[in-house]
């Protein structure tokens, strides 16, 4: 199947005069989808049972004359007034108490059951009428579950689930008390209902008692898109199902959220992603108009890992937003580059947000394929220019030697105590994922527990909780010859959010062979020195110091400077072919450097790529990005095929190329 | 009539023996006007409907006998505990949906019925007993309306009155439907109760629903200030009415506000106004102990535009402020600065904040005439110093040939969606009207539907909303050979906070001839350069291209960086003897040049000031200003007549001479 | 009596067969005391009326066996979740007027009659059952009062007895009326019911509103404690009642709090003291791995003067903390220093928080004695080697000859109205204090109405409350040949927290001669300069004028720069033996100056320390101590004699040696 382009497209947000003309258009740029409708439904239902369709058949008969293939939304990110008048126990509560109104999107609660009786209403109306129009070829789920913090409400009904859940979880009261610990702070449940929600506490709540309530908030979510998805299917058959998820999100698990989909989408605005991000300030100046290439082809691979195939891009920046504190315009040539990286890592649709950019409401600042005045934007030319060339490339995806591994609830337990203020676990797993990708390596990045055979690498860059089970099944493939690389607060808790009796790094302790005797929060200006590979390297933030426990394990690091001196800093066991590597430092240089080593002990090459330069695999073809302002010239010999471009790569330019066997 | 002097006074503040000997030192101060009562209600009434007027009977009586005139005011920004007892629905509340409580002031809701009652009642009663005493001059209302964000109250009353306010204005919703797009995110509304406050959603509220609550507040604060006016004029006759506005006040509408009143007075507190603002770091400090000269004259220039004639400093600062950060002593010479300065832009009277410091209570570290103690502050010896002088001064205003245009509901537009962190409607307002006073040139500010009749030069630095009507009130006076000049965000918005459909600058563009392609939102650190006047001049924070509409529009300037390479950044199109100029970027040297090119087409003079010297004319006088540390030399012929001072101006000194006819 | 080490356990958090082991390692590393049960409620009663002592009986007798002496607490900073459910009315609200609930600790209302009630009967019972038990020596009531901002509550239950509070203060309202100055914004009561508390008003409540509010909120602190002690001695003769305070705590008077305990207590966290304090950025990171020695001493010598006697330190870190934003690792020898610097300032035991790292709940990430895996953590080496050196110390407490006066509603009235946002009243005794520290002069922090005889030097840096009685107070020391020093805001205020009617420094100014002219609270970046002792010094942040009222005194230093050219900032009278100073002025070169003139004005002497390091005198012993990474060798004679080291001192070392007599 050819990788192909989409866009997302309001036809009631314009006159039918205004919208005529746009099918047409569309058919001629090059796209094949159109996204509709997941905002309409007070359009759909003006009042209570009273349904208009007339717009949205026409915009799908309009579409189909044109050869167009149609996404359908269920519109449940946004209920009518009407329903919140009728229902005001449907609104969500925030964190400190306050009922979230009617009167912008996302006013529900996962935990409302009117609301899924409503949502199930409109959306089965909606599969029956359209669930097999020949023009509609897949749906997706509401928008952007989680979006505004919505993930997590604390109102009543969601209180009263959680006491359900966890009763189901623990069956015995004691059992709560004692994963939660809850004679620390004399927290001792004798009733489930006497439990609350850990908001609005005198101080911070207990940190079991902050994991399970996450955890059942992102059960409330799977569970409310499993009930969207099911009535979908039972009306729509051989439609695809997905859902829209958004970048470097972190309020519920996506390896649930996903399981029951047909494929994964993801949200793509890489400035505004920048922006929002951690990054160093300078960072965020040279890659203003572009995003930095690492941070968006993480999400890439994050989405492709969650069922490890390929993804769609479901919103495509291709203009400036408007939801950042500062909103760029993209570099000349960045929406270009940015569907080719997204095709390059694996996706097979990247669909444009959106058509024509809104003149009224929240978004009236955002840019769209269209200007507001209905002329071609300057992401329009790119579109147009790129889209004949898309045919020449190819949808297999490769297999990766290095893996990384992630997982939800270890993001969840490391941000809810971060004991540094500057860390989080993505910015962990950045300094990972971006030193490998500066050296060429492609990477999958997938659950801990999913099936790694293959995997010559495996990277837990920040596995914080670890469970005997876990540990069993990483061993199983370090004692088939993979080479696996531990960062720091690997295995600082339990799954039930608990510091491990043996000490960190927990079940891991026995694979690693190491375990954690001091850990070190240093604040800016504090730093440290280890001696490590004959060189020494700087490291900051954090410092662990290890202790080797068993014969084998071996140092290959240690700190040069108090409180830490001549304590060891890394390790490295060799486990039959394999082995299994410790790294207790942040700084960029050493994590280079270790990685440089597990690479080399993995059997695996990589190279050294000029600043801004980026390589992907797909297809048996090669994508050489260049990021920069600058020309780029690719060192590639003479008989190098080209699929796109040419060995000298114009700034923002991307240049592709069949790969050596 | 001469420019005179006043002071604000508390005689229930202090014992009678305390107060009996201040009415003489006023006199001997050469002050004219003593206002009072602003504070008094809980005093003239302290429990309902038991009266206590002998202080103030005395008060007004002492004052008489020296000759002083008394400024009376309404005591409503106060209601006494009885009556929050009594009513506690007349309480405002906060964004947040909390209570504001009784303990400061300003504690009530301008949408309460209960309010606006209790307010006619003791207006009524204090109109009646001191409207036609000899010593009452004149009446203020109320205080600093809107000061703590009291504009906006989100009770329910304000609701109620909000959905009638629409109804009133939309008719039928449909119209208010689509004049909000609110087919955006399912927003539509079938009915008018249905609406609620924009506080309180999920996340940011339709911009739309905003500017249209930001105007209903606004009419209510128009409305009870005109309840008030209609009692005083009722039972006062021959007096005055007047109300204190704030500094670069932006949460109603001082057009609408100012209408009924009989002049305009404002509070002027240079100082922590300047701390306040957004300048940088190094102007705070270098005039952390005068405030800038250009923020105060604006603000002037604001105020006496409002009506277009002589205005009063109702409080002017003369020490000290409490309400800053930091509460630097002024220089030695400010207050003389700040008086003549508010004389030279139009102030008939200058009235002190406030003759004693107060020693108790909220503002017990603020300064006065008098210290704590009683005994005359620094300030006093400058007011004693300049009194003889202000008879030499004439109060008839001059004509200026500039104007800058400015309007609040675009102010409401531009704040409520920056687009842009560190933008802002007065930064970018600031920008153009400090170039013109560096420039020595006297502007007047005026509502950009004013009667422009005169101007040779008029300036639209953010007409962020512009409908049809003033598009041709604008063409008229460029027909009649005016040059206008707008800036950036120009006819973004129409009047129902709407993109207009032809893109912007919307009805501005058959004016200006062009329409804006894209605009660049660009954050700290990134910035553009562009070629225009055969120089490159740099541009930050925020571009625009432009492209040329009609024939005889030309280019001023290009960029001559990516993204924007080689598009136009400002344009110019002659009209008649006029033109009209679009500038697409910010940058001080950018803007300056341009308005110099401007002032050159417009045929008028300007001149290259020294740093910190500014010049204002007034009745024939022109008032030179050191706002510097050091001496400053005119260059003025020998034959110049001084009124005061002479060429060489002593640190934050003033010289007043004959202008050249 | 010997110097003594002890540690806070909780055999509740951790299995009976893991704990066993606990008591004879305690035994082994020198400990002699152990805090039991502050946090145990819910494990001594989990139903209302149902109770399990086993575990308790048990660790109990198991230390006892070790020879161990037990400290056991009142259980009531945590309610269990039962009674909460029971009674929600004992539930705390916060000054945004929400409930705080249920879930971390610290979750009651001091207010709260039936939480007197129900704590009364928890401790009744624990009295009866262990006060007269021959292990237990001891009780702690409660634990840290007032911890996360819990001393104010701003509920009805506050509400009504801050009512009653008042009447019983003021006797007629009228009194209050004036004591607050109520005339300001018409704030005048006529019945105690209708006043509120000073939360969520619409802007700044009055100062003397929350100064009485202030006063209540630490008088039920003072009362609730003083009920827990009653019920402690009634059931447990000849045991020791104390409660362990926080640092740097300011928000209840801990000479009221202090009064009925039998000796003081504290809980001393140097690193995250330090973290969280206004330190500049350097000095953060200089003293990140020790927190800097005066931050510490100073809190040391705080409680100390409480009852001016020896005390505890309940809570000594001895590791990493876990609730700073950044958590480093303690220097090595940090523990020892730490423990010598508190013995040095008169702790009589230090007891170190806790023995093992808890493993579940809020601090998982908080070191201890033992780590999470049971294994010995660093500190607790030092301890082992420490502990039998101790026996060397001497209990004996030595006089001072110079003392800093410090009082609780002082803070209160300088903190809630700064005048300049990077004042703190904590920041003006800093200056004062660390000056005489880097000249190694020992301090006693006493109240100023204290007695103060022997003291040769009185410095009162920040008395901003001052009242006739006080005057007269200090006036006596100074004609008995006291050499008494004021800083800046000296008697800004009178008792009911209003300005006094002769201006600043109010009751103070017969003594010192002077009244306050002006006072400039300049910006970061403005400075100023002044005259003294034939220097030119900067000033900063804060200058006062100063007007001299009496013959004999005189300047010590003029201002050098405009606004206050010429104008006096110190001043000095020679009364009898003694004089009296005032500094109306910040920074630090010149606060040194004077105070060495101060010094020697009284016939004192003092020396120049090396950087880092720090001398301290008790019981005829110098403990010179050694704050920075590289060795100090002290130039002492050769006869010197050592108890503990020598004088050459290890990076953070301790040298301990006879004083000269």
């Amino acid at each position: 199947m050819p990788l192909q382009l989409g866009v997302c497209d309001y036809p009631e947000q314009v006159s039918a005069e205004e919208w005529n003309v746009f099918p047409q258009q569309m058919r001629e740029m090059g796209l094949s989808y159109v996204r509709l409708g997941e905002f309409a439904w007070s359009t759909l239902e003006p009042e209570p049972g009273k349904f208009d369709f007339t717009w949205l058949d026409n915009a799908i008969t309009a579409l189909q004359a044109q050869k167009l293939q149609v996404v359908l939304c269920t519109p449940t990110a946004t209920p009518p007034a009407w329903l919140v008048e009728a229902h005001p126990e449907i609104l969500p509560v925030d964190i400190h108490g306050n009922t979230r109104v009617f009167g912008s999107r996302r006013h529900y609660d996962f935990s409302s059951d009117v609301y899924w009786q409503e949502s199930a209403r409109i959306i089965e109306i909606l599969a029956k009428r359209y669930g097999q129009h020949p023009a509609v070829v897949g749906w997706q789920t509401d928008n952007e579950y989680g979006c505004h913090d919505t993930t997590r409400s604390y109102s009543l009904a969601a209180k009263t689930k959680f006491q359900a859940w966890l009763e189901q979880k623990y069956q015995r009261i004691e059992m709560l008390n004692t994963a939660w610990g809850n004679t620390f702070w004399s927290q001792t449940y004798t009733h489930w209902q006497r439990i609350g929600l850990p908001n609005q506490t005198v101080t911070e709540a207990n940190p079991s008692h902050l994991l399970d309530f996450y955890r059942f908030s992102s059960d409330q979510v799977v569970a409310y898109d499993k009930m969207q998805c099911e009535i979908l299917r039972q009306h729509s058959p051989n439609r695809f199902v997905t859902h829209n998820f958004m970048l470097f999100f972190a309020d519920f698990d996506l390896y649930k959220a996903s399981a029951h989909l047909d494929f994964v989408s993801w949200d793509n605005y890489p400035t505004g992603m920048l922006e929002l991000s951690g990054a160093f300030e300078q960072t965020k100046i040279d890659f203003a108009r572009t995003g930095h290439p690492d941070y968006v082809s993480f999400n890439h691979d994050l989405f492709r890992g969650l069922k490890n195939k390929p993804f769609w891009v479901m919103e495509q920046q291709c203009g400036h937003v408007n939801w950042s504190p500062y909103n760029p315009l993209p570099a000349p040539g960045a929406v270009r580059l940015w569907t080719l990286q997204a095709m390059s890592h694996g996706a097979n649709v990247v669909t444009y947000f959106r058509w024509q950019a809104a003149r009224a409401a929240q978004e009236n600042y955002h840019s769209g394929l269209l200007r507001h005045n209905g002329r071609f934007d300057r992401g329009a030319y790119e579109v147009m220019r790129l889209s004949p060339h898309l045919k020449k490339l190819s949808d297999a995806l490769e297999a990766k030697k290095v893996c990384l591994l992630h997982d939800y609830e270890s993001m969840w337990a490391y941000d809810m105590q971060k004991h540094h203020k500057n860390t989080s676990y993505w910015a962990q797993m950045l300094m990972y994922y971006s030193s490998l990708r500066q050296m060429g390596v492609d990477v999958d990045i997938v659950h801990p527990m999913s099936d790694l055979t293959g995997y010559q690498l495996i990277i837990a860059p920040a596995l914080m909780i670890a469970s005997d089970e876990l540990a069993d099944h990483l061993e199983h493939y370090a004692q088939q010859g993979a080479t696996i690389v531990f960062g720091t607060r690997t295995g600082f808790r339990t799954p039930s959010g608990a510091v491990p009796a043996q000490g960190a790094p927990g079940a891991i302790s026995r694979l690693v062979g190491i375990t954690i005797k001091n850990f070190d929060s240093m604040r800016p200006g504090l730093n440290s020195r280890i001696e490590a590979f004959d060189q020494s390297f700087q490291t900051h933030t954090w410092n662990e110091s290890l202790e080797l426990l068993v014969n084998g394990v071996r140092s290959l690091g240690m700190y040069h400077d108090d409180p830490l001196y001549s304590e060891i800093a890394i390790s490295y066991r060799a486990i039959n072919d394999g082995g299994a590597m410790y790294i207790g430092v942040w700084g960029d240089a050493i994590i280079r450097r270790c990685l440089e080593y597990a690479l080399f002990r993995a059997g695996l090459t990589y190279e050294e790529l000029e600043p801004g330069l980026r390589l992907t695999r797909r297809g048996g073809l090669v994508y050489a990005q260049n990021w920069t302002r600058g020309g780029i010239s690719l060192p590639l010999p003479p008989e190098t095929q080209f699929v796109y471009g040419d060995s000298l790569i114009e700034p923002f330019g991307v240049a592709v190329y069949k790969d050596k066997p």
